[in-house]
């Protein structure tokens, strides 16, 4: 099986895919180009960021979610743990600029002030990595992963410079399959989006559903409609089990525009509290 | 009054404190700076974005008035105008590389596919518009409002160049003061911020005192609690009059750690749907 993810070789993207395929990955640049490569059957499967618990939801990953019709086949998680990466031989003494994904970069405020760094923005964390190694890049050090670091022949100053130790990003893995409502597997997730009927407490009718069927939400997140300002749909991820099912028709008739996302097995509870 | 906005001269952010408040304003780098600044005692309003009708939130800005004291006390509207900027006398051939903030050039993805453009990030997209003079940016334009053209000397070679005609900010004023329950102003808001306590159901009950009491929700946000991973606090803003304000202790009552961030005049209703 082929398998897209987000960035380049030593993107936490691409570890987040490793751990979840273990070969055949192509990097793209973008998460629409992600979505593009398995809606275009390049690829079976794209691995994106979906949610980080420290920054919040990938906005992107979101909206391409309700806009594209492939579909969540499965779930990862894994902690981030944020590097000063260097040229070989440098010290921290020696650098006075970071090049890094904001995202990233922002995870590091407290390092990156304390040490009166600058902060040139980059596309993504591994390539900032592998740019170290061009000229104009002298005195800059990048914020990545260990295995970026490795991957590009650079090395660690120093790591876990995160602000937040507890650092986890939520993937998803996408994919041309039609969500199976009758699956016979337990501890499973479903991830649903809907637009609320446009009147005072339909939002509430709809959390009503899942409390009345027993269901546990994980996350609820709104985005708004880009050519509606001021209206927004909502994310719904909670429990699903087969004994639930009558539940999508439910949700289906209390809601305005309504897409079943996903039904797959819930990744490990620990990290999903 | 001094007043602190996000940005340099030429910014969205200064725009809307310009309509604001017109003189005397201050700019900052970042949204901690602004609030800092105001903590501080520098200014005495600071004008930050808080969100965007195509992009979503702005979650710096619901970070802070989570995790600060500072109280809204006004919000702001403005509609966004993308405009593709460079050296007067450029043709839009000339142009090979966009630069600008990663989310202003995200809102003109089809501009700047179908010219076959690159983008390098900026930090804001007035300082984009700033640097097009530098002699590292032959070939390049900006993305920023007319505006920032002007004030920098440079030339608008297309206009409205957003994917979303339709695009609107929605900005407020923090200020060191404490929201007013008694209020006897009418078309009010009132924003809080919230962790929803930890059992199934705690969300639901919450949406239930504000339909119990009348009260329409304008919207409804979810952040990660940064230190703990996958719990979440709530940002809810709804419609408010002082006849309402027992609700304040109802809901103060059902949450865990609860606080009014403000309650303000609400801003042009056709423009809040």
């Amino acid at each position: 099986m082929r398998v897209g993810y987000l960035g380049r070789k030593g993107s936490n993207t691409e570890s987040a895919a490793l751990d979840a395929y273990g070969e055949n990955l192509y990097g793209y640049g973008t998460v629409p180009a992600v979505f593009r490569a398995v809606a275009n059957g390049e690829v079976e499967r794209g691995v994106v960021p979906v949610e980080n618990s420290v920054e919040g939801s990938v906005g992107i990953t979101y909206d391409l979610l309700f806009r594209t019709d492939l579909s969540i086949v499965s779930e990862h998680y894994r902690k981030i743990t944020h590097c000063l990466i260097a040229r070989p031989g440098s010290r921290i003494s020696d650098i006075q600029t970071v090049i890094s994904h904001p995202q990233a970069a922002g995870q590091c405020t407290e390092f990156i002030e304390s040490h009166g760094l600058n902060v040139i923005p980059f596309p993504d964390t591994a390539t900032s990595v592998k740019a170290l190694s061009g000229n104009q890049y002298e005195g800059c050090a990048a914020i990545g992963n260990g295995r970026a670091a490795s991957i590009y022949g650079m090395e660690v100053l120093a790591s876990d410079i995160g602000d937040f130790s507890e650092n986890f990003t939520r993937f998803v893995s996408v994919a041309h399959t039609v969500p199976d409502e009758n699956t016979r597997e337990r501890g499973m997730k479903m991830s649903v989006v809907f637009s609320a009927r446009d009147r005072p407490g339909s939002l509430l009718e709809i959390l009503e559903i899942y409390s009345r069927n027993g269901m546990n939400l994980t996350r609820i997140e709104s985005r708004p409609v880009k050519s509606d300002p001021w209206n927004y749909i909502f994310f719904i991820d909670s429990e699903y089990s087969r004994e639930k099912r009558s539940v999508v028709g439910e949700l289906r008739d209390s809601t305005g525009t309504f897409r079943v996302l996903g039904i797959y097995p819930a990744a490990g509870a620990s990290k999903t509290g």
